[in-house]
């Protein structure tokens, strides 16, 4: 039986770049040790205060259709949060709480694009950006950054690939490059967006990990509030990534659109999630450091590693749990490199090549593994680079 | 800012008939003491048996990221039900959990129809299924069922609308009529969407709540489990509505593909919530019964209410958790009915109007207040009826 055109082809053929990735966990099935520094999520769990909250609410009934939108006082915490994290004016009625940033980045194209439509994103980038527009039935526009420019957008770049884009998405801080992007780069984004009238999709779930500089929300600049929609969640700020609870921040009537969307995708969100959600909120910003914390230390357990050698060059990692390296004076490509890694030392990494063109020739490594084996797999990875490089 | 199209569109513009609905809220809000028969929720919160197996999980780490598909032990337990019930053979390959029943919904259709292609759904209908089908940028088509063929649908009105249409939707025991289709008629189902190619969307999630006759699921009669899509839920069966956990069972094909759409979507479903409904399916039939027993004890004093006169008569509440009437012996529409019923007794009751065109001059009573104020509140509905009807 036939199935959609639109279902069949959002994964756009070819290979995913994740052959990496499922051989590590073909061989951790078989019985292998390997070191996985593959995967954007936390080396703990939910902390169990927020899931006592949880079943608190639970148990006291909040088990039936909770609203749509979101229960009030969970949208007027976020717009809080926002408001007090960007300086603009934020109420409930201009968020929507979403199943998740996942379920955000879908509907927000949904909401700007319809079938046909050209939608640009960076690249190198998530792995579910490309899908997530052609599942919406857009088409998928990569802007190519350079590691010259140490992966911040050019605005010129996205200039010559705007003409009939009705959005750009953008990453800051970035996955997978670690990237903040500057004040400089955004005041760019902003300019070409207004120029060529699009929306602006600013996926900001890593905005509690920033280690060098500081996160701007394009919606703060001029002009910006009433054209970009904004994707947050739970899951990185609080380790709550299986709670699938996150939102979308957007003008008002943009809202009351995707709120539609949101009856008939998914009927909104748990509840008592909801709930869980509002307490670890209201925890305040020095739970969201201590989460973030472990990051934070073993970034800079990997700079000093990475210090005592001249080979491999990172990407300066400004913010989110991932550290990029430039692994191209071994003279293989990031998967090569990653492959022989994983076969000769049971160390997973990712290719940049899984995360489009623009960061071949190099490697992505989750920090989500605790700081002693972390520092072990990267001082190992070091000498594998080192040994290909300058043969003995 | 322009938004797509698509999303513009969802709500078809128009009165969505729920006027009725959101003056009782308002009403009830402004402190007015309201009976409302008009939401298809329990009167019941989720047992704490699941809520605390839930908590297990939670606290048991069960908080990361979840398999995209559903857990390994879930798919198969719904697999194993719904072969059970059918005698259908079914595997994990054949079952996708979604967030609920209205995300499989939205899934199922976005599988089988692109932008523009017509897909028909049965009149009188649940709320959402128009908007559903215009989420996805296909044409929403209704086949109209008729009071004096107790809505059965007939095969020949949906031949008639069939000819480029790539789906059918149904819903069995159905909501707003409470009609369980016969043998025949989902018989000629079957031999329509064989005819025209298309696909069956079954939506199955009434299917422990049968008080009469039994339900087939069309999947199992012959050459249709390759051409269905069924939707399930542990909404009504497991009075987990606001969990939102439900599946989407069909041909390995499809799903393989709806996995990549839930990957872009939704990213999964929480594992703990998946770990709650698997316990709540493990409790078998007696607890699935427990759940409905209120609901087929209020049919029942609904039908000795209903005996005792002769003005209003009743769809032969066969499934589900409503019970319609048709009004229209007192000369009003099912809006005028219910607007007055909710003025004069602040007894709110769903217009037949609110789900199409089809139930005109009837009224849905949701059974879904405790024994005794339900049937007082019936009475007093019927001595109403009385009333417009025979003039002192």
């Amino acid at each position: 039986m036939r199935l959609s055109d639109r279902i069949t082809h959002i994964n756009g053929g070819g290979s995913d770049g994740w052959g990496v990735f499922y051989r590590a966990r073909a061989m951790k099935a078989a019985g292998t040790n390997v070191t996985e520094l593959t995967i954007g999520e936390h080396d703990i769990p939910t902390s169990p205060d927020i899931l006592t909250a949880m079943h608190r609410a639970a148990l006291a009934g909040h088990t039936g259709y909770a609203s749509v939108p979101g229960i009030p006082a969970l949208r007027d915490a976020v717009a809080a949060r926002v408001q007090a994290r960007t300086g603009v004016s934020t109420t409930r009625d201009n968020v929507l709480i979403t199943a998740g940033g996942q379920a955000a980045l879908f509907a927000a194209h949904h909401a700007v694009c319809d079938p046909g439509d050209r939608a640009l994103f960076m690249d190198p980038y998530y792995a579910t950006y490309p899908g997530t527009i052609r599942a919406n039935g857009a088409v998928p526009v990569p802007v190519l950054t350079a590691p010259a420019d140490g992966f911040q957008p050019r605005a010129e770049a996205i200039a010559a690939l705007a003409s009939r884009a009705r959005s750009l998405l953008i990453n800051s801080p970035n996955n997978p490059t670690g990237v903040v992007y500057s004040d400089d780069t955004l005041a760019g984004i902003a300019r070409v967006v207004q120029d060529h009238d699009m929306w602006l999709i600013s996926d900001e779930v890593y905005d509690t990990q920033v280690w060098h500089g500081s996160h701007l929300s394009p919606r703060a600049l001029p002009g910006m509030a009433e054209r970009t929609l904004v994707v947050g969640s739970m899951s990185k700020s609080h380790a709550m990534t299986g709670s699938r609870l996150g939102w979308i921040i957007g003008p008002q009537p943009a809202i009351a659109h995707l709120i539609d969307l949101a009856t008939n995708t998914n009927y909104g969100v748990p509840g008592y999630i909801q709930d869980a959600g509002l307490f670890a909120l209201n925890q305040g910003p020095a739970t969201e450091e201590g989460i973030a914390a472990p990051f934070r230390r073993r970034r800079a357990l990997a700079l000093d590693i990475l210090s005592r050698q001249n080979i491999l060059h990172a990407v300066p990692p400004e913010g989110a749990m991932y550290l990029m390296l430039d692994i191209r004076p071994t003279g293989l490509s990031g998967e090569d490199f990653a492959y022989r890694l994983l076969d000769a030392h049971h160390i997973a990494v990712m290719p940049g090549e899984s995360f489009g063109q623009a960061a071949a020739g190099h490697i992505r490594i989750a920090m989500t593994i605790p700081d002693a084996p972390f520092a072990a797999a990267l001082e190992q990875l070091v000498a594998f680079a080192t040994e290909l490089t300058i043969p003995a």
